[in-house]
């Protein structure tokens, strides 16, 4: 599979037979999706709509107050698009609950809670529903640790968690989701204005090509990714947030007193 | 390592030298940890006060209203015991806001809503305070799944994840640990009178045992187990609940597209 040039249609089928199964082997009545009107989870939903029936998945609407109505209009318009149901829980009660008696919260701090709030809802809401969570994290996000771990990164299936961030956008074309979606500016929609490039300090379609290349070819010479095009600050940052955030990328590490792992399945005979 | 003759010294050196080693790795202030007042907890902040000193532990106590005011006392003994700060955050607001629009809201629901909440301010407050959160969940529930996905399960490390229950108890009298917490009954504490051992159907000295001599020594021939006197009863129980929640033991699982793996850490050359 390339960065740019892969098979939308074998790939689309890959997903889908993968989410079919999941859902066959949990036995429960669907998924459930938080729709945050951006391209991650309108593909997620596409992709689940495609493998089960739109019928099937539900989507959560958890926007903050400051959320942009924009976003809110984005997932509504997927939701439309897909012939999704939706339901709109508002976050901003508990958030403001919690942060009442803090002063001083930082934009990473408010964001983190915020989506462990979104997370915890959704699996409530799958609880209540026999469902399943679909999660929305793609690999540039799971490369470089944008996310917050168990928060959005947490889900029961990920779809999309194998492509990068340009691939996402290939296969949106493919399902034609509505171009709206598609080019509008990448967002967690924490802040007004806020965009995942000026956070991240990186281009997708630039830190893609990389990443492609250190990871799936290997390549880790400076001097070659250099010669590739691509700028010392730029590899520089990547590897730095790659290596800073391995550990979203890991369950919580348990102290080694050398037992055995614990199997997924025991056969009795 | 047997199920109840382990060499305590040489554990508690272990896992003190891996709390103090991660500590260090991760340049961080401190741990901090969510007090129960039960026994996993009152473990896992021994072991870290032994690690890095009290100094270095805050506690957490995260009572909602139907909390016991007994399981608050311990969390408080526990922590002048070992000499701990502690702080006090009500989670009732928050859970109570929730919940306010859904009726008919069963334990299992309620229980999982709060411990992600709890998991979160955790994470909130490990955040503010440049630390680690450390985890409290015990070999024996890891292997039947007790425990809440990204709820109380999720930290940054685990020092008893590898002690089953009958062993923390042993260590938790190493640690001359209140005897009041060591001897009281098991409990999540989601409603007056739980304990753990009635909601799981299963006594944790002997599923203990039965764990150890699946997983460790191998042998899953039923008329085996039988001969070492458990009952079918009790086997059935222990493999179904292992079995049904093998997935709380993993990340979400991610469509293989054949990609692969991401590296913990990139060097550049």
């Amino acid at each position: 599979m390339k960065i740019d040039d892969f098979n939308e249609s074998k790939t689309a089928r890959q997903l889908e037979d993968f989410l079919a199964n999941k859902l066959k082997e949990s036995g429960l009545s669907g998924y459930i999706i938080g729709l945050s009107g951006g391209i991650d989870s309108a593909l997620s939903a596409a992709i689940a709509a495609g493998a089960v029936g739109s019928d099937k998945i539900n989507g959560l609407i958890m926007p903050y107050s400051s959320s942009s109505g924009q976003s809110e209009r984005d997932a509504l318009e997927i939701s439309k698009f897909l012939g999704m149901r939706t339901e709109k829980i508002e976050i901003t009660p508990m958030i403001d609950t919690y942060f009442k008696k803090i002063k001083n919260i930082d934009s990473v701090r408010a964001g983190n809670k915020m989506a462990r709030e979104r997370m915890s809802i959704l699996f409530d809401k799958a609880y209540e529903q026999s469902r399943l969570v679909l999660g929305t994290s793609n690999r540039t996000e799971i490369c470089l640790g944008y996310g917050t771990w168990f928060g959005d990164v947490a889900c029961s299936v990920n779809p999309i968690g194998m492509l990068y961030k340009t691939q996402v956008r290939a296969l949106a074309r493919y399902y034609n989701l509505p171009a709206s979606i598609i080019s509008k500016e990448p967002t967690a929609d924490l802040w007004p204005g806020q965009t995942d490039e000026k956070e991240l300090g990186l281009e997708y379609d630039k830190v893609d090509r990389l990443l492609y290349m250190m990871i799936e070819q290997g390549i880790t010479v400076k001097a070659e990714l250099n010669k590739a095009g691509f700028e010392d600050k730029l590899i520089n940052r990547a590897v730095s947030l790659l290596n800073k955030y391995y550990f979203k990328r890991h369950l919580p590490e348990i102290a080694n007193l050398g037992l055995k792992p614990i199997p997924d399945k025991i056969v009795l005979t």
